[in-house]
């Protein structure tokens, strides 16, 4: 109950979560973002009850995360494809997969490895400043309140 | 109960989702980010109740996130500084907060700015290729077994 209101706050890591805060959804769409479409497929990847699966492959077209497309009619067969707006979770899942990489891993190193196919290498992507190309950490940074603050603005609109 | 699996998988992000897989956890990830250190200060800031708040705090101490310490002795009060491995969960906090930005942000526009202190810029930070300085997205990466992987090099050990 109180999970649904977390569109209704002012900040936009909890709108995020309102949409991908469950970690069978995360789980969903790094298969997604690693190409896998079909429901067989993530049901295989997952082992989560096909019930549980329906249901959240269901939240996440209902966002607009996935399209549901129907590929074959007899039987009939859907495919679950990525939007723009589920591909920009590539980001997120990411950073998940190379905090998981460092603090997570077992002794034997990464489970997986990510190949940036324009140059070839194996790489730990970095969060940098589009202006000044510098690292972006908790300690270069500080939040302030934007236009969608509430509250903010009040007294030039009033 | 299956959620205490997932630190068994072979994979990163469901290592990480062990552990800020919840979504109350990653609000409190994301004020321990921008400086709360004090329950009273978390509580007043998520509004959850108060036993919710000491669970997850003690979930994100227990797993090496947070520091519990006395900072008063009568009556007894706690400060939760971020470890290093806490810190180093910045980026996906960051690449959610931007995703809901672009995506569930309403008409006024995004309810906190990112400011990157080293150049005094409002920044939407970007992910890229320490190699190449490609930015770094689904369509430019694809995701390969890595030494961890369940069955990775099985016959070079046998």
């Amino acid at each position: 109950m109180e999970h649904t209101r977390l569109a209704e706050w002012h900040c936009s890591v909890a709108r995020a979560l309102d949409v991908v805060g469950e970690w069978w959804t995360l789980l969903i769409l790094r298969d997604a973002l690693r190409g896998t479409t079909r429901f067989d497929d993530f049901h295989e990847s997952l082992g989560m009850a096909r019930s549980v699966l329906t249901a959240r492959l269901k939240h996440l077209t209902d966002a607009g995360v996935l399209d549901k497309l129907q590929y074959r009619e007899h039987p009939p067969r859907h495919e679950y494809l990525l939007t723009e707006k589920g591909k920009a979770l590539f980001p997120v899942v990411a950073t998940l997969q190379q905090w998981g990489d460092e603090w997570t891993a077992g002794p034997a190193g990464p489970p997986a490895l990510l190949v940036h196919e324009s140059c070839g290498h194996v790489i730990q992507p970095r969060l940098v400043c589009p202006d000044c190309r510098g690292e972006v950490t908790q300690a270069s940074t500080r939040t302030v309140p934007g236009p969608g603050a509430s509250g903010y603005g009040d007294t030039a609109g009033s």
